[in-house]
């Protein structure tokens, strides 16, 4: 029997267990320079350890099929991923390593998340192919688990 | 008499006294999730000090007139911008706070930079109205200097 994973809308609130939706919230908004620019501030805060540094690098991401079989995480920091071609993408996350534990969420092109540390996640999940920014963690230790899924789920949005 | 600074393109080399370029450099690219993503690693390392943390803004910027007034730094910190919509953008630093030391680039909408900590740039200078995600210091201290340029000068790209 196929086991099927629903997209859900994303929204700071749903996504909150597992981190931060980075997007333009008005109350997060100030205007600086003069007024010709709004900032959305601090909407998300990279977590490294004390011996990490958070990183900047791109994603360039392909679709990949909608069967998900595995998980992974990163213990020791936070990880953000920002689109910059505009375009939906999907983000898939569990409280456990569990195919029972997934929620799946469809972000706009105009949302960002950032995964708390140690949050399993799906790796990097397009609709269309599109690049991201991301942000995340370099410094000594291991900041990657994975664990299989018990079943193959099919993501469906 | 008017001062114009003209914008030149902007590359790597040319910035890498004032700071990193973000953009997809085949150097830096290495294949991840099964091959369906391609990862450019590390293209800039935020620094924060060690009472600092990352934090990820979003920007949303008017375009401004092109008379330019004044620089600013952040001496404890980088400051990263990233366009989100793919157009170009300006981007005008310095090695004083002087309008004969000012340099100016045309970055593509594919190109972000990394402002090194200390270095003297202009507040943000969109060509056409873009989000820009941030990435810069929060914490203790103050992070901000302002300097007026002697005399105004005039952008031109």
């Amino acid at each position: 029997m196929q086991r099927f994973l629903d997209a859900e809308p994303l929204t700071a609130a749903a996504f909150a267990p597992f981190g931060a939706v980075i997007e333009a919230r008005d109350e997060t908004s100030v205007p600086i320079n003069q007024g010709y620019t709004t900032r959305f501030h601090a909407l998300a805060t990279a977590e490294t350890g004390a011996d990490g540094q958070a990183i900047l690098s791109l994603f360039r991401a392909r679709p990949r099929p909608p069967q998900l079989a595995m998980l992974e995480r990163h213990p020791l920091g936070t990880q953000a991923f920002v689109p910059l071609g505009g375009r939906p993408w999907l983000v898939v996350v569990a409280s456990a390593p569990s195919g029972d534990a997934c929620r799946a969420f469809l972000a706009s092109g105009d949302q960002g998340v950032q995964y708390a540390v140690g949050t399993w996640h799906h790796p990097l999940l397009a609709v269309e192919p599109q690049d991201f920014l991301v942000v995340d963690r370099a410094g000594p230790g291991e900041n990657l688990e994975k664990a299989a899924l018990p079943e193959p789920v099919t993501l469906r949005w």
